[in-house]
């Protein structure tokens, strides 16, 4: 029988990074591929809690829910949201979703037909890149540096394209670790309400922050409640198996979205909603979330101390100021795409950068996780890494003499 | 700000039956809208034992998963599934998913570009349709008796309209609790092998039933596993809340609607799918169906001798051999749409037939649930809708003369 899929599925193709996790969760590889937390600081106690607390609420909590979400644990959302300057919103204006990804995903579904653009930074997270490639849509990559999207770039690539919105991860970005500059975050504000434009904004990872001193403002918390979405997450801050997300932004888009969820799986999981609402009310998350920042800030700087000490030449990085991953871009005529095998045959896992190009890729570029691993993983895992790369350096040279 | 929506919104419409489950839900009125089960029969002292279960097995339970769900628990499915006669899967060819919802929403993804068509039964499930028309699909409804699909008619339009697909609640169809004959599902299957199309289908009811001497196959017991995807759910035999349900069927199907899935969610709530594995193996679930059959049918009895008892004329049902609804045709001009509102001020609630429909609607249909009141409170109900209709008869009577 030879089926008849919809033309859509050609741009459906299994993510890179969870086929890697598959091979190599099966191994004795060590991997800084996946973008996984430690299962060791999972709050194991907390939940355990949290859903016999439910359970004491009786058998009321095991029945279908609306589609919106469980309110309570909105409202605790938009607690949450207020405390990084994201104000103004009513329960009525976050849907809760089965992660973060399925925001992505119904946003895309209510806003992109065949043909439409969305921009988007370079490299970005390419879980989202296929998502708006199986709607169909062209993504255009906008130039960007250390700081964010060049805005000359950006107000070309508006007047050029008419896109439908903006794909950005503006804090700890996957999979380069970027934070944007306030002023480019005020520039883009500016830039959309000019071009009347919608912005999601993805932040898994903005709770993550390993400085004290600095204060990153969401590009939501500097609109007027018109022009973004955010999208967060409980994946990276309690837990993943739970698969609950959350988006915030403007009534109408909010509903159409609720509309498309209808469609999708009617509501996400109610059970982990109650009990995430009762994690929020009786266990100090924010304590958890500053365990989680010391152990992997921790981690993060060992990962870069051997980079440091291996002084691998042409290799360059930014220290990441939170987050999960670091990025490296190495010596140009280095295929990180092609060593991956080579790598994995050592012993040691990444994700290449390639497929998190939206533009043309670079292929010398790739990524690292270092909240998986413990310490002394991560050092025995760049153990394996930095001798491959000075290796096929050394293999440059000998063909340049 | 106007939000520049994609093309397919237009299709998505925030569901009859939900919108009214939200506003009755509210007041003191006695629904028989929803397609809910009963709260009181959740097996919640097992659900707390099977999370507490997984609890026990650690940290590790809380990770990120394999977007085709967790294996154990597949495996258990493919156990309950070859009961049913549907045999030959291996758990490759399980996806677990969002509810039974997701399944056809990820199918429909996968296999429906713009302007393709779906052929379905006449009344029929109103999300599937949802979906259908969100993917920008036509709908065409095939003639059906109490039997099922008439198998000249279906011929007809599977030449007429080369369709992608045909969906079918075949066992105690959503609205219409029709229960198709193993003669017409024969033919179903022989007519999809001539040419070559899939079928969808969707039993989530299959498990209620009422009668114990009669085996209604599923149709994909009586394919080669080429032709049919099945869908079923937990959500009518443990509990809605957790949303889990799943889809077996030809390994290319199930792999590309894996990838959507990973596009849409990037998995289900793993949690729940290990609790539903521990449930399913140390607590007897079909014991606990049982007992839900026994109340269920004896609700249905209460419902179907109120309807007797009133004996009003020019009204049409056929007695639930299982699942969860009762259908009813009343006179002709009588238009159950416009009833509903005097229905909810009077205190009581069903859905309308009409929005089931994907043909031309017979307006003068209406579903009632009779799962989830108690027999006492399905007599009060049916004391303040038969009056209704007694009435409105009435008037028709005085109009004549």
């Amino acid at each position: 029988m030879k089926y008849a899929f919809a033309d859509r599925v050609r741009y459906l193709q299994s993510s890179a990074v969870r086929d890697i996790l598959k091979i190599v969760g099966k191994g004795n590889v060590i991997s800084f591929a996946g973008g996984l937390p430690d299962d060791d600081l999972f709050p194991l106690d907390g939940l355990e809690d949290a859903f016999s607390r439910v359970f004491q609420t009786g058998k009321k909590s095991l029945q279908y829910m609306e589609t919106e979400g469980y309110r309570p644990l909105r409202e605790v959302i938009l607690e949450r949201m207020s405390k990084k300057g994201i104000t103004g919103f009513t329960s009525d204006e976050v849907l809760v979703t089965t992660g973060s990804q399925q925001a992505i995903d119904l946003f895309s579904r209510i806003m992109l037909s065949p043909g439409d653009v969305v921009l988007t930074e370079d490299p970005t997270y390419l879980a989202a890149l296929q998502v708006f490639k199986s709607y169909e849509a062209s993504v255009v990559a906008v130039d960007s540096d250390d700081d964010g999207m060049l805005p000359d770039d950006l107000e070309r690539k508006l007047k050029q394209h008419n896109p439908k919105c903006i794909y950005v991860v503006p804090t700890f970005s996957n999979p380069a670790g970027r934070v944007w500059s306030l002023e480019r975050r005020k520039q883009l504000i500016n830039l959309v309400h000019k071009y009347k434009v919608v912005v999601f904004e993805d932040d898994p990872y903005g709770e993550l922050q390993f400085t004290e001193d600095e204060v990153y403002q969401p590009l939501a918390s500097l609109d007027d409640g018109t022009h973004v979405m955010y999208t967060s997450t409980f994946s990276k801050t309690a837990v993943p198996a739970l698969r609950t997300g959350w988006i915030v932004g403007p009534y109408q888009v909010i509903r159409m979205m609720a509309q498309a969820k209808q469609a999708n799986d009617l509501h996400s999981n109610s059970l982990s909603q109650q009990a995430l609402y009762q994690l929020c009310t009786h266990y100090d998350l924010d304590a958890h979330i500053n365990h989680l920042i010391k152990v992997y800030k921790s981690r993060m700087e060992v990962m870069v101390q051997c980079l440091e000490e291996a002084n691998l030449p042409e290799v360059h990085f930014v220290k990441p100021k939170g987050g999960m991953f670091l990025w490296l871009e190495v010596e140009k005529s280095l295929n990180m795409t092609s060593l991956l095998n080579d790598a994995v045959d050592r012993g040691v896992a990444y994700v290449p950068g390639e497929p998190f190009y939206a533009g043309t890729p670079k292929t010398n570029t790739l990524r690292l996780n270092f909240t998986h691993a413990t310490p002394e993983k991560i050092q025995q895992g760049m153990k394996l890494f930095v001798p491959m790369i000075q290796e096929e350096m050394e293999k440059r040279l000998v063909n340049v003499k």
